[in-house]
């Protein structure tokens, strides 16, 4: 099994407190990579997939923004190609922007119905394969260098020819903001789990009756990271889910079925994430980018200065 | 005298190596801001204007750029105002940018001829009056709690009925980024010159010899901040350069002239500014913000918890 391809959602609008957000799509706000470059979120998020060896993308944007992603992209190239002319690395850019477009795809959800109804929406792209599954408002940066969150998730699943799903060992006053799972220790690496149980954001007192996992530290819960690959089973399972739920369509049940019924595993990935979405979010990635980046004692000593002018008022 | 308008010079572009500021607009870069809530970056300079007195203000902007502008501060009031109904921060946001809109114009610049150039596109608006001047690349935090760079300025201004400018002590290795002044100590009150001499951008040696200022710290010299009030003569000034010399226009040598032939002080004034344009410029600005305003611990607990992160990999 090879997972060649991603799907990205990057649906969601104006749900949490960020209104400039719909002015500016989200996913194309600018943000400094690791290598230095301003790029926008979508870019970078693309590209950890393409680096993991993924060949095709499918954006799972609202209506109307496929139109203003092309653009945006495409109007990037140009200012590159043009303002830029001559210079490599802004060559080496647009290079790689050209060869982003080629391999992105956008599947349009008419209405938000959920989180479950969006992935759906990827359907007829995903055509039978696995694939990885990403958000579109998230930046993920891996503590491992030279192996990003992604191809974790993907060396894995491949490995085991199975669904895995990226978690985070969570501090339980956090449970219940995320999808939070249990299950046993799946093999001799420490951080693998065969998923039993998931519960879409639990109270504090169901997470400690039924999603205690052995082998976390105390007050520590499995919650999930946004990184799924999933075996095209959770078609399915969604669209059967379509036809019985109402809406908003979650898509915890669909993973709670999953387990129950296939192969699905839970692995510890080595790396944060960052929801450039809400307050400060977008300053946390900038800065989680920054100190995992070429320039780390350039962001380090900005830091430091503005840190030592607070302290002079 | 009193200063009732504002020019924003906002029709800079991809003169730097920042080629996504095309496609997103730099002055709609969200930020939050020290009330806690996104902004565009223009709305957070626009309302230190109007907090500073101002009633009108006049963005100077590329050709094109009046339109975005527009449907994007309309946009995002659309949204304040149906998605997030019946919340109260959200419906005096959307007040507040109705009335930010209510006193906005346009100029556009049509072909980039220099800053000097810029800022003479807004003659017609200006009409005679004296005119706050600012950068719409560039945030202002202010030292002074309750009293804004610009008010800073303005008061001064208003006092002495005549032009200032904003200036900054900058180390000696930095000059020649700016433009770069001296001039001899005005009244009793400490950081506040009468300008003699500017030079654009100097050499260290040319520095030495020509702008140093006594009451500095050593290896210290006046640099502009990119904030001034100006008496209109300013125009009389610039519109002779216009015939005389070749683009670019720098602003820089009308100012030389103005401090020969008009009362033209320099001042000191409290506070950092932030050019949102620079490799992670909009991250200094966002953190300098954040520790400026109401939110000021959650911005530096998640900075002590991403700088523990790095120090564990």
């Amino acid at each position: 099994m090879k997972v060649k391809k991603a799907v990205i959602t990057a649906a969601g609008r104006g749900e949490r407190l960020y209104p400039v957000a719909d002015t500016v799509q989200k996913a194309m706000l600018p943000v400094v990579d690791i290598d230095g470059l301003h790029k926008p979120v979508l870019q970078i998020i693309a590209e950890e997939a393409i680096n993991a060896g993924v060949d095709e993308i499918c954006v799972v944007c609202a209506p109307g923004d496929e139109k203003r992603y092309l653009e945006n992209f495409n109007s990037l190239r140009e200012n590159l190609l043009n303002t830029y002319a001559g210079i490599e690395w802004a060559q080496r850019e647009a290079e790689k922007i050209k060869d982003l477009l080629e391999r992105l795809q956008f599947s349009v959800q008419k209405k938000s119905k959920g989180y479950g109804h969006a992935v759906n929406c990827a359907k007829d792209f995903v055509n039978g394969e696995p694939f990885l599954l990403l958000l579109g408002d998230y930046l993920y940066v891996s503590h491992q260098t030279g192996k990003s969150c992604a191809k974790q998730l993907i060396d894995l699943a491949t490995q085991e020819n199975c669904s895995v799903s990226a978690v985070n060992p969570t501090k339980e006053f956090l449970v219940g903001k995320y999808g939070t799972l249990t299950g046993k220790h799946f093999g001799t690496t420490p951080g693998i789990y065969e998923i039993e149980k998931i519960i879409e954001k639990p109270s504090l007192s169901v997470a400690e009756l039924e999603l205690q996992t052995s082998g976390l530290r105390t007050g520590y819960y499995l919650c999930f990271f946004g990184m799924h690959v999933f075996q095209p089973i959770i078609f399915d399972i969604l669209e059967r889910h379509l036809e019985e739920s109402d809406y908003p369509l979650l898509l915890t049940p669909a993973l709670q079925e999953l387990a129950e019924n296939d192969k699905y595993l839970a692995q510890e990935v080595k790396g944060n994430r960052y929801d450039i979405g809400k307050k400060f979010g977008l300053l946390a990635a900038q800065v989680a980018l920054g100190l995992a980046g070429q320039e780390k004692d350039e962001v380090l000593t900005q830091l430091v200065e503005l840190l030592a002018e607070t302290k002079k008022q």
